[in-house]
């Protein structure tokens, strides 16, 4: 971190971010609105080159483009928590690199993840490691069915995982998923899946937006409200959850921590219970709706606090839902952009692919 | 405009922009949000070129060069009315230029702006033209003083202009502005200036924005409050003005319109009277806040009108004051920064030359 403390940031500079896809183009359409220039590092080009003031096409394996990206900007971050340790570890010798890689390190392996949020005291699904087929069958034989398996690494909109059902068959499911080390999960029998999109910055200092609520279709985020439909201090444990784990990870810049909330009901007790499901260690789908209905967005917030500025206000305007324009959905653009109560954004992107996100959609209640 | 309708702008698509200041850039930064590409032209660099997808480089009277921006983009705009009437023959030739260059004409030249308006039975100062030292005398004779003498052309925040006071030495002023053809103005005891941004799309929909109330330091403008601080007849007045101009245009894009609010006060009647200043055919510098305070910023409202899009809400949220940053203000972005109700905006400018737009601030009263 010695490089960074010698050199703050202020307006003028440029910030690096690897990624070019959507969030890595509205962390670099957040960076102008600040006088900041954005350079994008990927290995392929993205809708962030169009608004990026530099880009350069490279592996995250060229370490001499690697270092060359680093020392031409003044702190690097990332849209997407995969980025390679020995990557991070290039760019860490150089420049400050926010999120810590740390942060990588916790969050990149499922069986990682959950160990650190156990070591926290923290509620999780049950878990336990798989890494061949006979793995599979002791564990399948503790968690029961149905239970979920997942790769440990590389899994994201539901890719690398299987249901593990009734009278499934083991070895044909961890084929599935690609033979690859595993952790099979127990399914939590949850009421609603929420998220905390939260900041910190490098004073310590922590921000949160209101609770939101997810819902997802084929694995990929549909739709999020905020606030949650949860009790206020159902609310206020998922914020404090959030900022332990990001104490615990010294972390800077936006967090989003993914939870189910399971609805307990006993004679005479009504309570809900959190467990995390999954951090992501950047900016995040469900933050998106603060772009239009929060004082300060997630895109801003996160370059704030990767600058080493002060974070903004997390107030938010009236009652929010966004949607996610998935694939074809994009084509209704022309009639979102009729109704005078949505807010549209389209990430630039060249070709609308089944699954692919192509945009969202933020509609205010009562603004 | 034939090429236009052949060659409907969807998502995807790039913006063709004259100009890389902040105007430029803040329409990129909005083309972007809509997934559409931005390409700036200017002879000189600007901040604008950080956030395009393309830029060149070239002089406005490169004809070639413009040839090749249009036909690299699907419409072609600008940030500022002083594009010379050839450059615009040249790009309509080949794309859509949009506001139309009939809207250039009218508003270069003080004295065809001001024909302009009279024609149209909307109110100005008293005028007269002004083509040596001689035709001064004769005009100051005709106004009285104190009188304001300006040049017709490539006037901008307070240059080319000079008072001409009592005792003042005729020949001396008007050597002061350069000797250019010019035109002398009757002033105006105004107590507001007001101005209305406004949009006019391709179906001739029209779409304003509350009117504003503005404050200038040194002939630039400091502050902006919305809405203006007059009677509701008033503003409805200063919005159909502004329509009957754009109708008469047959304008496309956002607009801005400058007036004075005179208040005359007789015996038995209180009345608040509009006379028109200046138009400025382009996104202004008056209507930033609606970047913030809006449901659709004048930025985002021009590039769908360019478009040919269907107009956003104009609909404004709580009071709201944006004061610039001129020069080394902008110094003070960390403290800005720190005030959770403000919004800051910087330009990305490597020097904070005096009297140079940074940036500005954005504060919203009771949202």
């Amino acid at each position: 971190m010695s490089a960074w403390v010698q050199t703050p940031v202020i307006p003028g500079a440029t910030i690096g971010i690897l990624g070019s896809g959507q969030l890595g183009r509205m962390l670099a359409l957040a960076a102008a609105r600040l006088g900041l220039k954005a350079h994008i590092y990927a290995p392929d080009p993205g809708p962030g080159f169009d608004v990026a003031a530099r880009h350069t096409l490279g592996a995250y394996e060229d370490e001499a483009a690697l270092a060359a990206f680093a020392e031409s900007v003044a702190v690097v971050t990332y849209e997407f928590e995969n980025v390679p340790a020995q990557s991070a570890a290039v760019l860490a010798a150089r420049r400050a690199v926010l999120p810590p890689p740390p942060a990588l390190a916790a969050t990149q392996d499922r069986l990682v993840e959950k160990e650190f949020l156990r070591g926290l005291g923290i509620p999780t699904a049950p878990f336990l490691p798989v890494d061949d087929a006979g793995a599979l069958a002791r564990a399948v034989a503790q968690l029961g069915r149905p239970s979920i398996l997942k790769t440990r690494c590389f899994g994201y909109d539901g890719k690398g995982q299987a249901m593990v059902r009734e009278g499934a068959d083991l070895a044909a499911v961890y084929r599935s998923i690609g033979g690859h080390p595993a952790i099979l999960e127990g399914v939590v029998p949850f009421a609603r899946e929420v998220s905390v999109i939260a900041a910190r910055g490098l004073d310590g200092s922590f921000a949160a937006w209101d609770v939101c609520e997810n819902e997802h279709e084929n694995h990929i985020l549909s739709l999020t409200r905020a606030p949650a439909r949860i009790r206020p201090e159902t609310a206020a444990a998922a914020v404090a959850m959030t900022q332990k784990i990001m104490d615990a990870l010294a972390y800077v810049g936006v967090i989003a921590v993914e939870m189910f909330v399971v609805e307990e009901t006993e004679p005479g007790v009504d309570k809900e219970i959190l467990v995390v499901n999954e951090i992501a260690p950047r900016v995040h789908n469900s933050g998106h709706w603060t772009i239009d209905a929060a004082v300060t967005s997630q895109f801003e917030q996160h370059v704030r606090a990767i600058c080493g500025w002060p974070l903004g206000s997390t107030r938010r305007y009236g009652e929010v839902e966004m949607r996610n324009l998935i694939g074809e959905e994009a084509n209704r653009w022309r009639d979102i952009l009729g109704d005078s109560g949505a807010a549209l954004h389209l990430y630039g992107k060249h070709e609308a692919r089944p699954g692919r996100k192509m945009g969202h959609v933020t509609r205010i209640v009562g603004r």
